[in-house]
């Protein structure tokens, strides 16, 4: 009989004897597994939280105390003990099902959303200055990974910790990996202190310490005692003791006796105490503990052999992977190509270029604005740096890019993987906002390829042009296209003709493109106006030639990008042809003014945003004023009133 | 005679005597001190580095080696002695005149520009890695305040500095300030070096060790005695060998000798270092030294006094300091309210609250991103954050801002002072982006006043709305209008028409509403148009109502915003008409799609901008095909072709 079943709330938890503990955490594992083997998702990270989650709900008492969980993509286990253990779990990352994240609005368990690295800490202790203020008493734990200390915003709310409050728990969760393996000089340090033998002295020591602490032992007690008998043996600990933060550890986290006593100590500390646990990614899944970065998140497997479905024969490859592919061949004719990435060298492809150049490869960790002004200084000694960051990251990046790249207008290259849609992963990371929160810089060159041999030639076009240049691409699969066998310059800010019409114009931006072909196919059958496709190439500049000299014959200017549509590139289009005193019409194709949930699939999404074909088609024949089908219409022309 | 005026390149400074030197940092003092009492300026930031950018001068080759100054307000005296000690330098930071930072386009010395702390550390590393890849040995050094490591950017590039190079020189210029005293843990861990005993023991040894060093000993041979002599005596240095970088000192940073003799060392290091200097910001200025806030960076002043001038009667007060003590005045009467500012009380107005209402006032350092994750976590609990900073400095946020605040749809409001120009401090510090960059974003609100009395209804109502809210303001004298004893509730989204009219409607943000009023009445007068003024207040949501209704009688809408043209508040005005199928024009006026140097007034710099009265109506004139005077015309009427 599955006691997780019989979990509710955390007080069904806390209800369960010691023994029955361990069988809770083997449900949870086989449980976690089971769903991401078919929904795909988060499974290291989950696996590795398991004790720990349990730990924190047996001693803290959630929602009155808050969890402020970083990233928030190791939540299941919490979401399993916080009542969302259904149908909805089933579902998990897929449409109605529960977000892969934490989320507000899912549960009064989920304290604080996340989705990117490095926000737990700075949040918590607003949480904990709030309560400090109110003169409240619940308590505050924040559960960090060890890359979250890569990331500039972590140590900043590091400094301000002890100024302002003298109650906050943080959990640093070791496993030594942000997504690859974690860089930098702390993760050195994180390491020196794990493997120093005087720690390993310690360790035992503390261990059979902690074993003769009587189950009775009143926690003060406890506390006391733990105190006194290591007081002066815990090394490492000088780094956050300058931040004026008690350190403990390192300690076992998944010894869920060792990390609940742990708790239960750091629980009643006086000052703001951060504890060490060192856990695996992917513990009791072999197959997860074996390839740590590739089980971090990934899509459905085998539950069996933990192995992807067989590629279709013909898949296209994946546009991280061609541009990756691409990078390293231009950097294999240029040593002045140099590839960065903040933690994420598979999935922004930049793992080819750390194979063969590694000496053109950087990874600065969870570190987006440290990376794009890393870049810019190689700029100003002759390098040509190409900074690989999700669109939705790259905005952690938004002054670096302004202050630093586009006013001294040097020569860094930008590639924006997931531009659009995140289908499974939804708001936190789709890549939504780019194309306005860049184009309105001045000095930006900012484009989208329709398919991955323009990816190839835009690459090839960003590293010759003597200034600031954007690429954003989609997640997941190109278009299968052959690709040529050298690239060629683009001419930048000129747009490419790919249908021919009168009547109505479509400017279309990446895979837009093929959409709008498809579109205009069917509403040009049914319509008999004669309808153009234009693949605009560059949201910024824009072809001002090409769309001034349409949009002066045409009845509709009709626009397609996987962007929001305010400030975006149907925007730009519209301020063009408005600044040129045409009048035409321009009716815009993006998402609306709200936030986009996660999905199944971006067919799915764009449906339910009205993105899909017949409402599009449905849209222009209102805006234009086309009949239903050709024969109500005496002539191929549209209305014009 | 001057020796300073004889200095046109580092080379001229390396060639004098040891007595000679005296005398030029003297008269780069006096220089310094003649100049800001006259521009305004960073007065005491240049006061504090002037023996140490002329120890760096002689012991470094600019510009082959390359200094990257953080903030770079502290580049006069590196100005003065690298060619640019001549008129333009009379003229800094007005109109014509030499930027008051590092500018790559002012001059071959300048490595790096900069505006915004926390950068320096970064683009060092870049230019140090680009070095190394090159196998080439120029030297590179980056100089830091203390408060360059509240900033999150600095902690990302030192976890970076160990596994990129081992070449690197950081100067830890410390002299306890950001602008306002520094904060944070760090502060406090740094001034523990200082007062720690032990050290100040080891700082006597120290200083009559390096006395016994003779001239002639050989760089090489220093180095190995000092690190002998002082290997085990180095007090606090663990939180920087933590991360792998070898720190030194604190040393006397007015001690030309000392400095010249550190960098000596440094120089020669095969390991990143980090040497720490003990300044006094404004050292050798009476006035400076006591009054550092003050005297960070100031207008014009009596020079023998240190006085500003005195207000002229009736001077409005400044926007800061309206915001200022409206939120105090906000937070007497509720204690949910709290103000949260980035190092910047005065700056920002938040002083006020500082001196108060302590309690509810939090300064925590130069880290935008956490101040926002730290207001998104306290308004998960029940309170009410308004976060001060400045329009540019925001851009730090952007993501918070989406990710944190906006997707979990919290009640944080921001105050954005210096949206709109910041004349004399130019690019890096004009607040031009900021409707574009949130407009774009779910969930937000983004208003501006047209005076001090509106800002104060606007902050009443933001406390009262239920989501993210954000207010710009300019820097600078509010208008002087008298502000009514109580605010009132401002309906969200709601315009106010200051001027009725029929032709031609004006839509303006807040200081453009006067503006605007006297372009119309102008305008109006020699053409016979009728045209209105609406204060748009909102620029999201806009109110579509009113818009709409003016759009479809008037032949021109106009609009008028302190920002990009592209994607700003104007465009809003654009993608509304046209999305509601109606054709009438708009004539948008903003900053074009460059970036805007710095000058010495407002007037100065619109006017370069093709935004002075006269250019704007010939720009109106001519898109509404208005005669040049009334007496052409033949009605009322534009021509509506």
């Amino acid at each position: 009989m599955s006691l997780l079943s019989k979990i509710h709330t955390p007080s069904d938890l806390k209800a369960l004897t010691r023994e029955q503990l361990d069988q809770v955490a083997e449900e949870i594992r086989a449980r976690v597994i089971e769903v991401t083997s078919h929904n795909g998702g988060h499974i290291g990270p989950n696996l590795g939280v398991v004790e720990l989650t349990m730990a924190l709900h047996r001693v803290f008492d959630s929602p009155s105390d808050r969890f402020v969980f970083d990233v928030s993509h190791q939540g299941y286990v919490h979401k399993l003990l916080t009542g969302r253990n259904g149908e909805k779990f089933d579902q998990i990352r897929q449409t109605d099902g529960l977000s892969g994240f934490l989320c507000r609005s899912e549960s009064p368990h989920d304290s604080f959303g996340a989705g990117h690295a490095g926000t737990a800490l700075s949040a918590a202790l607003g949480m904990a200055a709030a309560r400090d203020w109110k003169k409240e008493d619940n308590h505050v734990v924040a559960v960090l990974g060890d890359a979250a200390f890569t990331c500039g915003i972590t140590m900043e709310a590091l400094n301000n910790i002890a100024e302002t409050t003298s109650r906050l728990v943080i959990i640093l969760n070791d496993n030594e990996w942000s997504i690859a393996k974690n860089v930098g000089a702390l993760a050195r340090y994180f390491n020196e202190i794990i493997t120093n033998p005087v720690y390993n002295r310690i360790d035992r020591g503390l261990g059979s310490f902690l074993k003769k602490v009587p189950g009775g032992a009143s926690v003060l007690e406890y506390g006391k005692r733990w105190k006194r008998e290591t007081k002066d043996f815990i090394v490492g600990s000088n780094l956050f003791e300058a931040y004026g933060v008690r350190y403990i550890g390192p300690i076992d986290g998944h010894d869920l006796d060792l990390v609940t006593k742990h708790l239960e100590f750091a629980k009643n500390e006086q000052q703001p105490i951060i504890l060490h646990l060192l856990t695996k990614k992917g513990k009791g899944y072999e197959p997860a503990m074996a390839s740590p970065e590739k089980f971090h998140g990934l899509g459905p497997f085998d539950k069996e052999t933990g192995k992807a479905p067989p590629k279709k024969k013909d898949t296209p490859p994946n546009y991280q992977d061609v541009f990756g592919k691409c990078l390293l061949k231009y950097a294999r004719q240029d040593s002045r190509i140099v590839g960065i990435t903040a933690a994420m060298p598979p999935g922004t492809g930049l793992s080819f270029l750390r194979e063969e150049l590694p000496g053109q490869f950087y990874d600065v960790g969870i570190a987006e604005e440290h990376a794009v002004l890393f870049a810019a200084g190689m700029a100003t000694d002759g390098l040509r740096p190409v900074v690989a960051i999700y669109s939705t990251f790259l905005q952690r990046a938004y002054d670096p890019i302004i202050h630093d790249v586009c006013l001294q207008n040097l020569p860094v290259t930008f590639c924006m993987d997931r531009a659009g849609l995140s289908p499974n992963d939804g708001p936190t990371h789709h890549g939504l906002f780019d194309i306005a929160y860049l184009r309105t810089v001045p000095n930006t060159i900012v484009m989208q390829p329709r398919n991955e041999d323009e990816l190839a030639d835009m690459l090839w076009t960003c590293l010759h042009v003597d200034g600031p240049t954007f690429i954003r691409y989609p997640r997941g699969s190109a278009t299968g296209i052959e690709k040529k066998a050298e690239p060629v310059l683009l001419p930048v800010g000129k747009a490419e003709v790919v249908r021919e019409g009168s009547n109505i114009q479509f400017w279309a931006l990446g895979p837009w493109v093929a959409e709008a072909e498809d579109i205009a196919r069917e509403l040009e059958a049914e319509s008999g106006a004669s309808i153009g496709v234009v693949n605009a190439r560059f949201a910024k500049p824009l072809d001002t030639e090409l769309l001034l000299s349409q949009a002066g014959k045409a009845d509709l200017i009709v626009t397609f990008e996987d962007h929001v549509i305010q400030g975006g590139f149907g925007s730009a289009v519209l301020e063009c042809i408005n600044d040129h005193e045409i009048r035409t019409p321009v009716l815009r194709f993006g998402y609306p003014d709200r936030f986009v949930d996660h999905g199944s699939s971006t067919a799915d999404i764009r449906s339910s945003a009205g993105l899909d074909h017949q409402s599009i088609i449905s849209s222009i024949r209102s805006r234009a004023s086309l009949p239903e089908s050709k024969q109500q219409r005496t002539s191929a022309t549209v209305d014009q009133t």
